[in-house]
C-alpha cells in the first residue's frame, strides 16, 4: 500500500537543521503535484523556478552562482584563492509525477553542508586545502532529453557539447533552446573539481530493512541499455488474416515479457525493464508497423549480465520468427561494474563512525552523476534510506530524521575532503 | 514482399472510364507520401484540399454541394423535385501512411456512377423514382478522432451531435474546430436517404484468390472492441527490486500476447489485435504506472466470439496476478453479425450477372459507413479485390481494370436503386 506523504517538519529540529528542513519544505513546492510529489522535467518552467530560488539561497549565503555551457548550476565559495574545488551536489530535475527526494534532497543537503563547512572555516580563521562548490547537475533524469546524467556527462567530457545542446525533446525543442528559455545557459566550463561528493536516497529498501541510516556506495551495478526498433508492416486489424500480419506491437510485447522472464530466471541478481515504448501509427484499426522501446538489463555480477544478454538475444531471434517482424538494435549504452575509490569509502566510514551513524557499504543500482564524476576525481557517494524503497513515484519518502542525519554526514565528508584527506 | 505501386493509367481506357482514371490519379496526389501512399487524417490540411477539389468535381457536373453539421460532404442532383435520395459514397479520410484506395476509391466511384446515372436520365428524358446524392463521410477511419465511422454515425443518429463535435484529438483540437479550420462545418442534416450504396476495396485476399471481381457483402463480422487501462505503480527501473514492481507495461504486453494466442486458438475464424497503446509516464528509467490500449476481437461466428471473450477475461485475471497490476475495462463498443438486406444482395447479384462480372457473396471484416446506413435504409455494399490483401498500408493496391469494373457495377446498382427496384 502507498504511504501518506508526511510533510517535512522544521518544528522538530533546531538551528541549522531547522533551516535545512524549512528550505526543503520550500523546495517541495516547485512543480508540486496534487498527490504530494513533484513534476519538474529538465529545463521546464518548474525547473527554472526552483533554479532561481536556489540561486537566491546560495547567494544569500555568500556563494557566487554561475551556469556552465550545459546548464549545470554551480554555487562557489573561494576560501583559498586559485585552489580547485570540492564539488558537492546532485540534481533538481525530476521524472514526470515523481517524488520529492530524488536528486533534490542531495542538492539541498549539499548546499547546507557547504554552508556549514564554509562557516566553520570562517569562524576558525583556518584555511582548507580546497574551495567549496555546490552543484545542481542538469538533466540527470533523462526523461525530457536523452541520455540521462547529461550535465555531469558533459562536465566530465563523456558527451560532446554541441551535439548535446542540439538534442531535441519530443516536441523538437533543443536543450539549448530549453535552457535559454529558463535563463540557465552559460558559457563557461564550471569550477575545477579536486574531488566530489553526492548524497541521494537509496531508491531501494535494503537500508530500511537493515536499520541503516547511511549507505556508503562502493560500486555501481553494471548495465546494458538498448534501444530496439521492432519493424512490422501496417495492415488492417480487422480484415487482414492473422497469418499475413507482421505486428510490430506483438513483437515488442513479446520482448517486454521476455525481459521480465529473464529477471525471473536470475532471481534477485538481475533487474530488467522496459520504461519507454512508442507505437506507430498507433491508430485503433491499424496493425502497428514500428515500435521503439528502451530495454535495460542490470546486475552487480557481470557474468550474470553477460549470460542474460546472450539469452535476450536468443529470445529476439525467436520473437522475430514468431511475430514475423525484424528487431534492430538502434542504440546501446553499456557500463561495467566500477568501484568508487576505496579511500573515499574508508573516509566515509570514518565519518559515519565518528558521528555514530549506523552505516554499511552498498551498491548503487541506479546511475548517478557521481558515477560520471568518480571517473575523473576521487568521489564519495552516500545514501539515506527510502521508505518501502519507493522511488520515481509521488509517494517516495525518506524520514525527516534520516535526511537531517544525511546532512550531518555529508557535512563531515565535505569537511574532510576540503582538508585534502583523500590526497 | 511489398509490391511496387503501379500508377493509375488513364491511357488504357476511353471515354468515361478514362475520365474516372484521370480523376483517380488526381485524387492520389492529395496528402501523397514518398512511398506511394497517402496521409490524410480527418479534417487535416490534406483532407481539406481533397474536399475542395471534390467540390469542384461535383459542381462541374451540375451537382450541388453541401456540408452537414458533422462535416459530411454531399453532392446532390435533384431530378424529381422533393423525392428522397439514393445516397452513394464512402470516405476520403485515411489512416496515417495509408493506401490510396481505402475509402477514396469508393467516393470517386460513387461520383462517377452518379454522373453516369444522371446523364442517362437527362439524355433519355425519363425520371427516376429517387434523386441522386454522392457522399464523402467524415472521419470513417477514427484515427485522429474516435470513434470511427463518425460522420455516418451522426447521420444515422447513432452518435449524439454535440458530444461528437466536442471530441478532441491528441492535441486537444475538437472536431468542430478542425472542421471549421478546413471550412467544412455546415449546419444541416444532409439529404434524406431512401436507400444507400457503397463500394470499397476488400482489404483481404479472398476475392483475389478466387478470381472474383465483385464482392457482394451479405453481412458483417461481429466485433467486441475494448479500451483497457492497465494500472501499475511508478518505480525506478534500476533500483526497485522485481518483486516490488507493479509494471503496467508488463501487464499490457501480456494482454497483447494473450490476444494473439486467442486468435491462434481459433484459427481463421477469430481476428484479434491491439492497434493503439500508450504508456505513462513513458520515461526511460521509470516503471510505467499506466498503459491504455485498444483491443479488438472479431468473428463471423458469434459463438466463437463469445468463447474468445470469456477466455480473454480469464487471461485478464491471470495477468493481474502475474504482473501485479489491475486492468480496468474503460470503454467497449460491440456489435453482432448483422445482415445487409437480402433484397439488396439479390439486386447486386442481378446487376453483376447482367454485366458479366465474376462475383460472389462475401462478409466484411472491417466496419464501413454502410454498416451504419444499412440499419436505417436498404443498403448495398460492394467490394473490389485488394492485391495481396494489403490495406492500411502505403502498398495497398487494386488493379486498374478492377476499379473500372467496380464503377460499372456501382453505376448499374445506383441506376436500379434510383428506379426503386428495392421497394
Amino acid at each position: 500500500m502507498l504511504k501518506t506523504i508526511l510533510e517535512p517538519n522544521p518544528d522538530n529540529f533546531t538551528g541549522d537543521d531547522a533551516d535545512f528542513m524549512a528550505d526543503f519544505a520550500m523546495l517541495c513546492t516547485f512543480g508540486a503535484t496534487a498527490n504530494g510529489g513533484v513534476d519538474r522535467l529538465a529545463a521546464s518552467a518548474a525547473d527554472g523556478q526552483q533554479r532561481t530560488w536556489f540561486t537566491q539561497l546560495l547567494t544569500g549565503h555568500g556563494f557566487t552562482v554561475e551556469f556552465d555551457r550545459i546548464g549545470n548550476q554551480f554555487g562557489t565559495y573561494e576560501l583559498v584563492p586559485g585552489a580547485p574545488y570540492v564539488l558537492v551536489g546532485s540534481h533538481l530535475d525530476s521524472q514526470p509525477t515523481a517524488g520529492r527526494y530524488d536528486g533534490a534532497y542531495g542538492v539541498l543537503a549539499a548546499a547546507h553542508a557547504a554552508f556549514r563547512v564554509v562557516a566553520a572555516y570562517k569562524n576558525s580563521g583556518r584555511l582548507p586545502k580546497y574551495n567549496i562548490a555546490v552543484v545542481n547537475w542538469f538533466n540527470e533524469e533523462g526523461s525530457r532529453f536523452k541520455p540521462s546524467m547529461m550535465g555531469s556527462a558533459v562536465y566530465t567530457n563523456k558527451l560532446e557539447l554541441d551535439q548535446t545542446l542540439s538534442t531535441q525533446d519530443r516536441d523538437g525543442v533543443t536543450v539549448a533552446e530549453a535552457l535559454t528559455a529558463i535563463g540557465c545557459l552559460g558559457a563557461g566550463a564550471g569550477p575545477k573539481a579536486a574531488c566530489c561528493a553526492e548524497i541521494h536516497i537509496e531508491q531501494g529498501r535494503s537500508m530500511e530493512r537493515g536499520g541503516i541510516t547511511i549507505g556508503i556506495v562502493d560500486s555501481n551495478w553494471a548495465a546494458n541499455k538498448y534501444e530496439f526498433i521492432v519493424n512490422g508492416e501496417q495492415a488492417h486489424t480487422g480484415s487482414t488474416v492473422i497469418a499475413d500480419r507482421k505486428d510490430a506491437l506483438l513483437g515488442a510485447s513479446m520482448l517486454v515479457v521476455a525481459a521480465r522472464e529473464l529477471a525471473d530466471s536470475f532471481p534477485g541478481v538481475l533487474h530488467t525493464s522496459v520504461g519507454q515504448l512508442d507505437v506507430y501509427p498507433n491508430s485503433p484499426v491499424v496493425v502497428p508497423s514500428r515500435v521503439t522501446l528502451l530495454l535495460d538489463l542490470r546486475s552487480a555480477d557481470e557474468d550474470v549480465l553477460a549470460q542474460a544478454d546472450l539469452q535476450l538475444h536468443g529470445h529476439i531471434e525467436k520473437i522475430e520468427r514468431l511475430a514475423n517482424v525484424t528487431i534492430v538494435k538502434e542504440d546501446s549504452h553499456c557500463w561495467p561494474v566500477t568501484p568508487y575509490q576505496p579511500a573515499g569509502v574508508e573516509l566515509a566510514e570514518k565519518a559515519a563512525a565518528n558521528l555514530g551513524l549506523p552505516h554499511q557499504r552498498v551498491k548503487t543500482l541506479a546511475g548517478h552523476d557521481s558515477t560520471n564524476m568518480k571517473d575523473i576525481v576521487p568521489t564519495v557517494m552516500l545514501f539515506v534510506p527510502s521508505v518501502d524503497g519507493i522511488s520515481h513515484n509521488e509517494h517516495e519518502y525518506t524520514r525527516d530524521e534520516d535526511i537531517v542525519s544525511g546532512v550531518h554526514m555529508l557535512t563531515d565528508v565535505v569537511g574532510r575532503l576540503a582538508e585534502g584527506e583523500l590526497n
